[in-house]
């Protein structure tokens, strides 16, 4: 029963074949060959308008440079207090930016609220040098948590950065998990709705290592070629990227992958809501799911084979945890089966 | 005919095959698995000694992360006037360690000579703060243009590395490339004659995306987690890089295919050797020839499908161009075939 | 009435006359002229201990390059959430480290509490290479809301830095007149009590332009001189910052000065402290003042020519403000008179 | 005889008087009050146009602020191989630019051969994301090496700039010895011709710390403020640059001071012609002459208190050193006094 991460997960047969597939042959190198074109010009339809792609190894590089590209002197971007940008990073964002600062911003669910965002960004008035800029606001979709902003939500925080004058960066590590949730298309989560700049995760969804920068007006993204190159994000042998992104994309595969994450993640949830052990510790939109148990239930779970990460109690949780209780992760992927969930059911009942 | 370079090649038929293998199943990410912790045993085993291993995805990245490393204010590196560092990564190694600079050196064959590395590194006297301090000299093995240091060759560098106390890098884009040129045992080539940190590339010769920078002294690793994390470079499925490795190290077969490239350069040598309308621009020693012709002949190899990079001449060029000649690389790898060989001498001829 | 700031002040007759004093003949420049040795020397007589001094032309500059000095990659610092370095440098800690962060932390009085320390630095366990590592802790005294840490109290935040192995640093932009208000020696007040490096403020006790970068161990400077240097803060003419430090050591008219201030400060107290219509927010210890008023009050007083600034209700006010009263900041100087602060008296009864 | 450098000098008595002179009052802070604002006037008036000014501490952080204002993800700067940016500033520019690079460009006398920086330009071919892209020229007038570039000379570099689309950066540490020398108005040496921002001296030429960039189009310095302060060069009290700037500018003294520094190097210049063991290097045209003698001669020199600066023989030397030859340079500044030629003139014969 493995919940730790979807990043435990390996490759979908069918990405690995492709990667097969392209093994042979010669192709131009540094995103130059055809096959590189081809996956760029998918993106192209996938959004529905032509979007400037560039392919990076990890999510904090996407992050980092989506950020770097907009990056102000002593700007500041804001973002929810429990993100991936500001908590996991190891201050990749602020390192990339060289030294651009991310405020940290409350928020019920996972999500910021545009109200509490409207206000931390008054706190950085035009001209007054000392605190610095306003330079960017940062959602993520789906959140840390496993809830996903709602359409109205982020028209809701684009338009603060609209009125602010401030570009709206979408971090999507777990896209397509988002959009299957929310049932609409991906130009109607992003662009249409105010986003500019997303890094665009497929490996926590089947791929091994896939991850993509994408910016909504090619106009704004002319340093990004030596902006990418100069971090080192730029691959030699890009096809490795591409050819995964082929087969990601083939037959709507990155969907039907995050609908069965997201379908192994309500069962999980129907599960511990029938639990006497176990409770929610919020309602799930994706394909993470947090649950909280008695320290003995969760050690208990972990010695049957049960591997989840134990998480550190946010501010926003909404029920705070009763003495010797814990808060679990359980993250579902493309490759958990029926038969992990049944066993981890068993268990929990 | 692809000679444009050795990363316009695939990956080697192994390398697909043990990333298909460890494609299913789950594992620890960023790099705590088991097959994780079995190749930096490897890498212990090649080097005869324990070392502290990183994987990254670039070569770029090992490069910038390992003067990173050694890193100081106000630092001044030294590397050839034609390695990549200078020349071929956008500033990289400048960004990475926030402005340290790099000095060019001259020496013939692409190789720096160590009496102009000394007095290159007299310019900069302690405590004269205004020019900056020696940080590190960065050496490639094999060198960017086809040659390589023999073993006094690099304890000659290393002798004024020690006795000036600066760290001594070596750049293994191609080091197996070197390596089998030499006939010597990794040890023999990089600590044993005195290099503290080295990029060690495996993507140029059968990989698709395999880098790690080793540091043969693990107590100066010490912060390279972090360094690595920050720059973007720590990947979650690490065990995509892993098994590469696994692969490529298996049997040997990293060296039979460093000399399988390296045999195929010799057998373009021999046939330019031979031929009435092109020359050796100086003698290859691993897997790049460095080739003069006329502009006229080097169109006609162009149309008849030869892909080949043309070069800047470089200053250490033995034999000035002639007008209307041109200087143009040819890199051999792994996947070049005896056919394309055979088509570039009857070409050449 | 100037309370806005005390850098709306001038500089003291004293140090104006030995600024001119040293305007004629020629000496070295850099740092290197004997009056800079023989200021140095001044520094080592008031810390009672060899130290590495390093003069430099801003607070900011002073803070940021400490923190430069005892950097790491992935590096976090923990600060009081009101302190000058997070909310009023735009950055420049942040620019200075390469993106090293600034966590801030909760505590009454505009004081780090060292039990919320504690459990901030918890919040990056060793090897959790996601989060970052504790890299530093910074204090402000006095702090930025005129308070002041007793004795204890730095033994308290000491403790925790030792425990943790992080060095301590010490802001002193205000210095002096937490000096003076504790009544204890310089070194009592730093080094004694654990603290590694400070910022020694000057600029806003008289000077027009002198601080400086104290390094309690000498050893731990060996960087300083290319970090200060290529931070563009190693001044040509040093002179014209040693002649201001030569005056404002001599004969104690630094702490002369800071008293003058601090009694200032206290009187303007004892007003509010009568005064039906302004309340002192805390109390003062060295010289600033907080004090809260309607905004008729306020309004009255600015039209009267008292200048202030208005302030930001900090998290640890000990009284929420009620609606329609403000925040004022009253600082006083050496230049304050009795004059400005009789006046003041008479509007605030 | 003190020919070390125009900044052993101290400060003017005029400009000493003016610090002195507004010491006393209360002002507003960092860059508000009115005689900041008078300051900024005077600089509108002295350039004939409206410009954007920021006062600064040193040299160079006018130099490296002027390069960060107008950076560029893997930018190359070009600058002559002796410039001040490239030997003497510790990579401060590269520093504050995040790694963007400085190419040595050789020209005669000091100043930049524009075919020579056709040519290097030409090798960042745009879209050649490897090299990095071009960014900025800078020139160094007067130049580093005591000569001046003719207005023509400046037409012939701002035309390579023009066609190339890339800022044009003047580094005037020398800058008034540069206007008198050339007799021409600041304007027609300047924006006129073509240059883009400006480092504005005063230091040398009789201030103590009075440094400015100017921005000739005020709307491409509008993320300046933010770069100042993050670059911790925001001082409080800025009436101690301002003060000096007022009596710098007063009645032409700033002219006065440039004539009288350059005349003494003429004089110095017509002694070393007239000298049997002291030849010059070449001719002087600002206020450094650098005269080549003997080391015998030098030492003699230097016993009977002859104090200048020895100086490593630019490639660009006219006749190569003998065998026991050395190079010295003379400085002279507001400072230097007849008495002090006359001694040298004895000496030199």
């Amino acid at each position: 029963m493995f919940f730790a991460s979807d990043n435990w997960a390996g490759a979908h047969p069918e990405i690995a074949a492709s990667l097969s597939h392209h093994a042979t042959g010669f192709a131009a190198a540094y995103g130059t060959s055809d096959l590189d074109r081809a996956i760029e010009q998918r993106f192209n339809e996938i959004f529905e308008r032509e979007v400037a792609v560039f392919f990076v190894g990890t999510g904090t590089a996407a992050n980092s440079l989506a950020l770097a590209t907009i990056n102000r002197p002593g700007g500041v971007s804001f973002c929810h207090r429990e993100a991936h940008v500001i908590e996991d990073e190891c201050g990749a964002p602020e390192f990339f930016t060289h030294g651009a600062r991310l405020v940290p911003v409350d928020g019920p669910d996972g999500k910021m609220d545009p109200n509490v965002l409207v206000r931390e960004i008054e706190r950085f008035p035009a001209d007054f040098v000392h605190h610095g800029q306003p330079m960017a606001v940062s959602i993520t979709q789906a959140t840390e948590i496993g809830t996903v902003y709602a359409p109205d939500e982020i028209d809701a925080i684009a338009a603060v950065c609209r009125s602010n004058g401030i570009p709206l960066h979408m971090d999507g590590a777990r896209f397509a998990n988002a959009l299957v949730s929310l049932d609409i298309s991906p130009a109607d989560m992003t662009w249409k709705r105010g986003v500019d700049i997303m890094s665009f995760g497929a490996t926590k969804n089947g791929c091994w290592c896939a991850e993509a920068l994408v910016v909504f007006d090619p106009e704004k993204a002319r340093d990004l070629p030596f902006i990418r190159k100069r971090a080192a994000q730029l691959f030699s042998k890009t096809r490795f990227i591409s050819a995964q992104f082929e087969a990601y994309f083939a037959d709507g595969l990155w969907l039907d992958l995050a609908r069965h994450a997201n379908v192994q993640a309500q069962k999980l949830k129907r599960c511990i809501e029938q639990s006497s052990k176990i409770r929610l510790a919020w309602q799930p939109q994706a394909n993470e799911v947090f649950a909280v148990a008695s320290r003995e239930t969760a050690d208990r779970l972990r010695e049957k084979g049960c591997v989840f990460a134990p998480w550190n109690p946010p501010r926003s949780l909404p029920r705070p945890l009763e003495k010797e209780e814990v808060l679990m992760r359980l993250v579902t992927s493309f490759a958990t089966t029926d038969e992990h969930v049944d066993r981890f059911a068993d268990l929990a009942i």
